[in-house]
């Protein structure tokens, strides 16, 4: 409910189009649909231009698959994170036609089409091959929102050769997506080499003093590479969700 | 070196019009000054597309006084940070013309016009007036860069309407940065308020249980609203550089 | 053992109604009953004004039996919490008549009617979905206080309105408990809302950077709203408990 | 701007008394004064209850100065927290009447009558002598906010004659403030002894692993004792403003 | 080999009456025996009065066996800690005559008298019935070492007259262990009460912000009485162990 | 106020030789002198055996001058902690004879003589001379309470025949106090060396890594030798003080 | 691709040899096999002087094997790390003729003899029977590198006599590898004793305050023996790898 | 007292060349000299191989002096770190012709000419200007134990272009010490470049999330370059002594 919304709102009540109790219930009344447990936002695409998504961390499966439906019900994409495979089976058997991923731990349901949007191609770089669950979830949910991908996989620093192979595939993206858990040392090695805004995402591989994930955190925080910003670790999703918004023409 | 210039290079070698020696020396020359105790970088802006920035923290004030006189020799306008007072005098002696802004601490020195550019105007938003020097760094460098730059200060989430009459500034943004201490939720409302990406910039602002702007970095770090990024505590001159970046057209 | 108790103790040992080694006894005596293992307090409800509970955590199934016994030999309601689905099957089979709620993870024998106290409405708001075990075990013991109890379920602060559509709710209650994982920032938001007291419970719901609730718990200690308290990571009973004696009339 | 409000003022629309830019003023406008670098609150006594506080730290002698004169022409009591030497001078020569209380590091101009409230005395207990300036905070400003005030300072655990000489002091108080650094362990004995709400103050009094204050307020955070809610360290301001809406008739 | 038992050997050496070689081989020999992956220490109660003790943690079950058979040929009594039911049933099989304790997770073969030892009893006292299996642990070690041992159990500080109903076991003590979880207060508040030294316990009972018994820890480590000193978390049989010495006639 | 007085002065009511006025009075008041912001405990010698000590971290010099006159008026020694500079010039401006040393940072007034005291001579051994004012702070305050004390300095382990040249006097030890910063590894080497407890001192001695002298700290914890427990970070005075106590014959 | 190399090449492209293309394609490639999901770097050999291993954490058993595969398909000898007995069972079916070392988790595919190399012995040290997996991961990498390597194994500090009888073995060796968990005393034990430079390997052996290993690795960053450089906690493979190096001719 | 000259003492008193008591004396009598509150080591070069050093944090500039005269009278070379302008004015007073070298804080008495020594070149690389201290102290340490040192001063990753202008010489050291503040990333990247041992010295410069040196430290430690070990922070005179242990012929 914007300001613009809100005076023409106001215009129409002014000519009587509107009663006072339906201009206050306009004003009131929250674009969600309330399911007890959860208030399902299916407005939230209009808001922010990207389809909802139901993380599905912390909830059980049919809560999921409730969520899920809601949303289902208004057409569009459903796009649903951190799948196990009892909430994947559940899905299957409540959402006709649902897609599921399990290396990026990933369900969709396609609906509509695809547009192509962005600028320029995401590129999603990560530094080893046991960090292919985070990169990929970042990769397929950037996909999903239209976003042209490419992949630059177990491209780690203590092997320069392997990225500076790809060095091109990086310079010609609008964003990059960089992934790495242990020191995290990749995020400010490809900030020093390309001129777009890199998205680092610390994952949590790595063991005794990688403490889950915070060295590679902390060392991304403090990248000396001024182009790099940080989502929290193994947020693939979100490091795809803020590229799409950095790659909207 | 990039691909392209390596290729020219090598048909001018090929050519005869380039020795092997001089091949040599071009593809090992690396663009920089070297200053003994410092190497500077005099290209950067060709490959970055953003001016050199001499970051103040654990320099001699000596040493960032030769660091600007050396890009200043460049021609282009150098941007200092993390400016005391003791270097801001050094730099006045040596630095005919450079400008000192004491709240943001930044050191300027102008030498060429700073071209409008970006889709649209960057917000800073900040929670309290503690929170001012690193939101006016950030503003002040995003400015510096060429972006026109919207302020919010002083809105905190405990006083919900403070933000909320600054909301059509923060929706009309290409991109907003988010400053703030304690408990830093300003960046996960005003994530929830707009579309654009929210750099989140927590600040070490607090006493106790604040530990310096941990808890600040952490709660950004766990936003709820998936179009936030995080950068280092304190950090005002990297949100702005990447907001700068983001907001390119 | 209060003064006035001593004091009524002495004058009657005076008069020659209480011998001296009844007196040391009745000043030595504990109003617990020992079950070797664990000590009963069966005349807290006298002391505190609220029913001894038994929290689950930590004991064994045949410990946590034993002391809800002795606790409903009293006559008055008993409560355990943090019941697993062992300790569940344990109480069924030796506490006929207790109800168990898998959700919040509490067994209540009502064995006794509960009047109804309180000022006004105790309000349970939580923001995600994945909080409501936290969220409902507070709402839960509020109600078997005595409380009028209204729920405000999954009002995460990304999604201002879904809050504010409850802030009627939120305003007539004389104190809130806000429930949150992951950034926490809920409780600093509900605090500038209300004038009234606010409970934060930080919840352990969220990963990586969340480190098990601790980012909330620090967020909610840094509020910035002054009429935030705390209490332990998923503690929703103590929140329940502080609110029933803040409500009281 | 409540529901209520609302309703009327659209009904004012309706009947012509309002125009439709009025009203979209009206609901637009917030309720502060615009300092440029601060956004003063005028309204929150109205909103909370409670007259605004100026909380020092982290804010220059000038900006309290102004922030202060701004909310002092308003006519109510102003009070001013973590006061150094620096900003006392300041406020002394810039608003004529000022009250320094240097332990507890407030200030406070009072231009208008406390009136008595609360269902009974607040009692700020404390462990050692060097939590004073802490204690003393929470109990200057419970007192300021129109609350009856009983101290129990120096009467840590340790010496738990100390404390239970004070045994009904603390029963008769309708909320506890408990303020101890070091193990913190105050909180929990206290929370045994009487039947009101316990509020926790950490202190940073202490050294080596007591970190700053980490250690007790960990403690306090794990109560045994389910009445006590925890303030951030050093927090006695936090602390009597929580106790003083418990204390509310 | 200590210095009279140098010196008595340089002595027979001077004589005659051992040789270089002998004398060598004396001085480099160490009093154990070398199992391959264990070297066990069969002299270590002649030097330290106390029997060896086979720590269970980290072993497999076939290594403690063996350690532990290796110990019992030398005919003292056995104490082997941290047994789990996989340790305890090959114990069974290869030490006949084995006793197995399950709550403290001790496995003990008597060979020899307990000869009584020891100034005065020693008092255990633990705070919740969940710290009952290293209190026990602590009771049980204290005991085999020939100390009497009294039980105070479930005896925490928010029912501080269940602890005081023990106060007269608690003075009669010439050491105190004081076993705690959640915020370890008990150690302070029983430190404050007797003159012996207290040997504090922190346990990993708690949640949330106990942090696997680290608040305990650092509050223990910042009581503010004097007489008590610290280990490990969950080291029953540690302070079992000092408990002892400090308890030798 | 132990249970054998109680009934002592129960026996002198029932005789009437003492009102009920006068017992409540005498169960009520503390052995303590209110100064107002100070509870001084002049009685804590009868309880514990101990001098009352006065630990001058985060008292003022007034505060602490005002105590250590007050507990000088009982006629005993006296011992103040934690001394600085500006502290010892108050107190020896204002209790004459008070004697000051900077080294271990301690005032001491002696008024009456020390008794020989303890089972044997307690030892303090120390890694580095930069940990010598922990050290010494322990030696002489084990001396002023009676003990016979030795004093191996600067013996860390990474010149084991440093601390092997002193093992006789290790060895005759009753007590040991072991104090080390940087990794603290000296506690387990004693441990292992002796059959006497080992008080391990952690001390904040290090850099970086040894953040403060927890490194240190969590190793004397973690020591594999069974007979070190261990105290606060720099707290001589406390392992003095056990130490005492477990010399006691 | 190093500066020689790549003279030469230009040489050849100068006289028409190596076409541009050619050339630039010899730039570009990457001396690496691309997988898809990994990129096996089969020239590191050549690169470093060392095989190639494979971390087995964090990959799937298939990835794991293809890897392997791909690198004995190179017929040098391949050392796989972290070998679950998944894994373990997966590279039997896949990889014929591989080993599998259950204590230290390693699998060695041995294709081509082992050269003796280097200039002394390496020797591996351990403090207890727990950390045996480590110290053995330590020592057969070190062997299967071509050094000769002596095992000193349950030689903690508390013992210290364990340790002196292989005085002899440690000060003969060109490097030594300390292993320990809990307070990880024996790097600076054995640092002090022996003129080589030491590897310290903290372990996750502990429990409470070790922290999964974190105290032990700061004790031994913390090293009061200078010849002591770490690795990350249990990284027994690591220590070898640098030690190999070190003990190069 | 190794036991070589163990032997060859026992032979002489075996012959009567040497009493008993002269024996059991040279057994005791150990290797330094006793200043009071500090044990010089005077053997100790002969032990390891390299002069000993005085560490100059947290020792007074008369504990320091004192302790440098001592060694200096040995004749060798004395070399002290951590020099403060205090110490520095100290020593040049009492210890004619010491060198001071104020940006390393080094002190240098030089009485012996250094032979040069190593196998190769020591190459010591640091990131950033601000990295220079503890840059220079490893270098200026290298030298003086005899190595060539070659110094590749700020040249951190995210101007990799830098790094890589000076591969020759990293890629000759025969061992490098990557020095690095901030997130720490040079180490590994440096580690995948060079086939020698890398030592790692994280540094305290960054601000925020660097933690004061741990963010890098940790990085390091959890370098994928497996040539890595890691040093205490800021520590480059450790480094500076093992790299010079490495580098022996």
């Amino acid at each position: 409910m914007d300001r613009e919304r809100l005076s023409a709102l106001l215009d129409r009540h002014a000519r009587g189009e509107v009663s006072r109790d339906e201009l206050l219930e306009a004003l009131a009344v929250a674009p969600f649909v309330e399911l007890g447990d959860a208030r399902v936002d299916t407005h939230r695409a209009l808001r922010t231009g990207v389809p909802e998504v139901v993380l599905g961390t912390g909830k059980t499966a049919d809560q999921v698959a409730r969520i899920a439906q809601t949303l289902a019900a208004a057409g569009g994409n459903v796009l649903i994170t951190r799948v196990t495979p009892e909430v994947a089976a559940e899905l299957r058997e409540r959402l006709p036609g649902v897609e599921h991923l399990p290396v990026p731990r990933l369900a969709i349901l396609r609906q509509a089409p695809v547009a192509p949007r962005g600028r320029g191609p995401i590129a999603v770089v990560c530094a080893g091959t046991s960090d292919l669950p985070v990169a990929e979830e970042a990769a397929a949910v950037a996909e999903l929102f239209g976003n042209k991908v490419e992949r630059v996989f177990d491209a780690g620093v203590a092997g320069l050769h392997r990225l500076l192979a790809s060095l091109d595939v990086l310079r010609r993206a609008s964003v990059v997506i960089a992934v790495a858990g242990m020191e995290g040392a990749l995020a400010s090695v490809v900030g020093g080499l390309v001129a777009a805004p890199v998205i680092a995402v610390p994952t949590s591989i790595g063991y005794g003093a990688s403490l889950g994930g915070v060295a590679a955190l902390l060392a991304m925080l403090n990248s000396c590479a001024s182009n790099v910003t940080v989502v929290n670790i193994d947020n693939g999703f979100g490091a795809a969700y803020v590229a799409s918004l950095v790659n909207r023409a």
